[in-house]
């Protein structure tokens, strides 16, 4: 990274920017989270009218490591961040009907100087989030009493993805009040799920991060590294360049077989295989900065020379994902997507001669799920799998193989952000089953299959904005087998006369 | 990292060996949990005889992420982790008097395959963790049952660093067991305080990992950089060069003023202040390899010069932990090592002038805490602050400034670990009521230390492992002004010439 000739730089930005160093995203939280705030604020006026109380959310607190004093460094909960941004643990935060907003803080010992930094002051605290006031959480259902709302109200609600409840504000004398649950967790979920601008601007950085990382391990790749070695690097490349200093999840650094584990990479499959001359290589790996995501997965063969299987199966991917970022707008159902991923992926596969027979009876036979068991992308937020996937109102779930994997089922809209990760894997648990079913073996090249079974699997997924007349990917890595040869070969990245070349 | 020739090593290696690919420790988990599980045994024997019935421990579960469907990457729970070694979640464990040890594991559903990865049977995971038999979990109250033991020794009792209860066994099933909960706690805790040769050897290698990534970090330091790239470097190179994929703790990455915050680089001080010329530096950062810890602090300049003030507190640093090394030997007591670092830091400090008068009388008077407002260091192990500090029968934690900080009291054995790490902190919160307090003013030298106001601190930090006839340091890095200025000039480590030169 550059250094500051004038290091004094940062004493001039105001106290609310968010930024971390030289050459890194600056972001004014009184522009992004004013903007958020007036978008719930507005649905919920929508919603309730005149019993349209305080909207009351409460941060996130520590991560504790078990009974150990070791605490996970904090990272806070994704409604609280997006509502007010704050860093530290242990805070509450209330939004009026007149538009104002209130931040309530933990009051600290004073020997907490010593040993995490000096205490700042109310006022310091509220210049540094852009609200109207900072009170301490000792003072909260004083002051919130004082407001005389018809209600407080509350995040109650079940995370579609995971199952497990949202936290729901509770604080000492919170009996006295009057609270309503029902309003505000949809309306927040759907908030979140249409990004605004600022919003975007924050995840087009932390795609622009984890790009240049991605292209650093496509050159850094070889036979005989660990996996691991790869993680490194990526994670390296994110934050000392980019300032981003978490994964969103636990990066997935799969050689050969392990690209066909989809979750690959957790404590008991530590990418901690040595990587093998003719492995595909499989790499899903994101930064965040400002708690927003990146989610991005690139695939290369581990010697940087695709073979003939190899650029097969790629290409049929590389087919899928081109059809779905073609095919993107307002309007289009996300399924629908996805079963036109699948026609281009099998269409590809026919091609190359893996699968034969007619490409409509595949569809309907749900082939696409065998070799693509889960779903085509996720929103993608401050949550890896954002919020607002399934919510009363919208499309349900399939019952379909693979259309049920999908973790929505909505419309799309302009300023939705979505990943787009057509997959091919050669997994014996799903694969081996198809072999033996007579209703699809006929489908399917037995003996093209077989060659590459426990050679793991392709992925390519962008993260990909919807714009008012089609979409914009915030990605930008190697995709063309030729670009991606030369890369690995030590050329350059963006790699302007390749690609004019290409689309000449 | 080396590339292995023969790529097919790995499939030599018995199956209970864990390691991390080439050039990294290989650790038998046979030789290290046997021992340790007959040792804690003998101990339950000698206290229970005929009542000793069926150790039973509870694993560790999965981390999740407020309420999202994203999970911390696991890390095993620390006793079950020092019984068993287990990688994966949700296990139980048990061990027998006759010393033969059984696990239980999850019972995982078919498609895990697809998203986690092969499932292994009961057989691959005997043989992984070298125990003597494996069930399934939902059958381990049958299992348990036939054993027609006296009662089940659960893990109960409280963390003294944390305040927090360990993870005591539960299953559905077990109200129909007698259960004892006394006697495993202070056992298992103390047995964890003194570490056998295995452990020491696994804790010697999270040591030279750790200490070569500080040498680089040493080199990569200079003004105009963040503070977080030397975070990232360092945590890339003891992955990508060791294997030890997670830091035990938060990385403290402290320039100038963050130097005085003990525990700086936390979410809401998060190593993002950007380097200056005449900083000190001050890097608390440790790894981990199969869930043992290391844990070494080094203080440097920024610019890679020590200024006169500088110096003058780094070498009173020093002297106090040379000081301690000489002295650590078994039946030494805790308490009496910190109360000889602060003398011999308090010395150093009055022969620079920064204080005057007599130590005896600084000491009587706490002035060593004013300075140093931590303990000289903690049992060190699978925690980072280690188990087994206070236990029923053991000093007591004292009332006295600074004193009162230490983790434990104990008078040391052969084999324990321990950090010795003194420091010299210049802290406004700290500094400014002595400085105002008559009984100490004229012990303090107030316009030498005001010139020190918002520099930070010192401190430098050893994992010293106790011998039966005095201790031994498994960290190295350079120590002596002339080596860190060498270093930081792009000199060899170890530098041999130096070393000699400096011993002659
Ligand atoms: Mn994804
Ligand atoms: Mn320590």
């Amino acid at each position: 990274m550059g250094a500051f000739e004038n290091v004094k730089d940062d004493e001039r930005l105001a106290p609310d920017v968010y930024h971390q160093g030289p050459d890194t995203l600056q972001i004014s939280r009184s522009k992004l989270h004013q903007k958020i705030r007036a978008k719930v604020l507005q649905r919920m006026k929508e919603k309730l009218g005149d019993e349209l109380g305080v909207i009351l959310l409460q941060g996130g607190g520590p991560f504790h490591i078990h009974s150990t004093d070791m605490e996970g460094c904090f990272r806070q909960e994704g409604y609280f961040h997006y509502m007010f941004g704050v860093e530290e643990e242990d805070f509450y935060g209330a939004v009026l009907r007149s538009g104002h907003s209130i931040l309530f803080m933990p009051r600290l010992p004073p020997e907490h100087a010593v040993w995490m930094g000096p205490i700042a002051g109310t006022e310091a605290v509220r210049q540094k989030y852009a609200v109207d006031a900072v009170h301490y959480v000792d003072e909260m259902a004083k002051v919130l009493k004082q407001l005389e709302a018809p209600a407080l109200h509350l995040l109650c609600g079940i995370n579609s993805d995971s199952g497990r409840p949202a936290l729901e504000a509770s604080f000492e004398g919170i009996d006295s009040f009057s609270v309503e649950r029902e309003a505000l967790f949809p309306i927040m979920a759907d908030c979140r799920a249409v990004k605004t601008p600022e919003e975007i601007e924050v995840m087009r950085y932390a795609n622009q991060v984890a790009s240049s990382a991605h292209v650093e391990v496509m050159r850094k790749c070889r036979p005989g590294l660990m996996e691991y070695a790869l993680e490194a690097v990526f994670l390296k490349d994110c934050y000392l360049l980019g300032g981003c200093r978490h994964a969103p999840y636990t990066p997935i650094c799969a050689s050969g077989p392990n690209g066909a584990v989809l979750h690959y990479g957790h404590a008991a499959a530590a990418n901690n295989r040595q990587i093998q001359d003719k492995d595909m290589m499989l790499m899903d790996m994101g930064c965040e900065y400002y708690a927003y995501d990146s989610d991005i997965t690139c695939s290369f063969p581990a010697n940087g020379r695709f073979t003939d299987n190899q650029r097969g199966v790629y290409e049929s991917v590389l087919a899928a994902h081109q059809a779905v970022l073609e095919a993107m707008r307002p309007g289009v159902k996300w399924p629908d997507m996805h079963l036109l991923a699948e026609r281009a992926l099998l269409g590809g596969l026919k091609a190359a001669g893996f699968v034969r027979g007619d490409v409509g009876e595949m569809l309907d036979k749900r082939l696409g799920a065998v070799f693509m068991p889960h779903g085509l992308g996720h929103l993608l937020g401050i949550d890896t799998h954002d919020v607002g996937g399934y919510l009363a109102g919208l499309p349900p779930r399939s019952t379909l193989p693979g259309l049920r994997s999908l973790r929505t089922a909505r419309v799309l809209e302009a300023g939705m952000v979505i990943t787009v990760e057509p997959g091919c894997y050669f997994n014996e648990f799903t694969m081996r089953p198809a072999l033996q079913d007579p209703a699809l073996a006929h489908l399917l090249v037995s003996e093209r299959i077989e060659a590459l079974m426990g050679t793991g699997g392709v992925r390519l997924e962008d993260d990909v904005v919807v714009t008012p007349d089609g979409c914009e990917s915030l990605t930008n890595v190697p995709r063309a087998v030729a670009e991606v040869e030369a890369v690995m070969a030590g050329g350059e990245w963006p790699d302007t006369a390749l690609s004019e070349q290409m689309s000449a």
